[in-house]
């Protein structure tokens, strides 16, 4: 591999009731939470234009991920094929980032309450965007 | 902020015509050109099911982008007011991800060429994949 390396700070955290991966959906439409995002002080001016009802893209970093997997059954069934990790969206992969398109249901200063993360409590918050754009075609 | 510190490392590498911000279109739907993605030897089987003709999503490290913005003009047209960057997809903000939904074009090994891609010549990148979740509703 190469040896460039990036360095990613936590803009904030989830706070969600799935606690283990064991109890995670395996699909965001199977049933995924309605969880916190609590972001760092440092981002308030960032956040300032997030509106009630806006759909986002929460991007986070899964960090109780496998790095070292590039090939995966996905859904975790061994009765499906064997499949390299960038054709399906398994959290093991080289970086893990998770992206989870959610809506924002509420936001009280650095809380923001949005519907259907299928993310662990704890994990790390490392970008949000407008899913608008990966929309429109 | 916190002290928690997450290394990203390149699977790959974008090779475009674009090769500076003043040259990029400011939306992909403007025009961003045919380029490849050259990834990494190590990543030779996590590629293997990326077939042509699929939608995914390009996880690239903007790495020319400034960190420290929180609040852009969108479009970077001073007319436009200022928004807090997590309404919007300015590549500028703490960690500059870009996400680029893309479709393959062909694939010779570990370069794939792919349509549509704002990203400039020699950009990581750093995940893929399939786009297709994110679009389910």
């Amino acid at each position: 591999m190469n040896e460039h390396l990036y360095e990613l700070q936590p803009i904030g955290w989830v706070e969600s009731p799935l606690v283990d991966r064991d109890s995670a959906p395996r699909q965001g439409e199977q049933g995924a939470p309605v969880a916190w995002l609590v972001f760092e002080e440092a981002m308030d001016e960032g956040l300032r234009d997030l509106e009630d009802g806006v759909e986002i893209i929460v991007l986070t970093w899964l960090d109780r991920a496998h790095r070292d997997v590039l090939r995966v059954h996905p859904g975790g069934d061994p009765a499906n094929p064997e499949t390299g990790v960038f054709s399906t969206r398994s959290p093991d992969r080289p970086n893990p980032i998770g992206l989870h398109r959610v809506r924002v249901l509420s936001r009280a200063g650095l809380r923001v309450r949005v519907n259907n993360l299928e993310a662990l409590d704890g994990t790390p918050i490392v970008d949000v965007k407008p899913v608008i754009h990966l929309l429109e075609r």
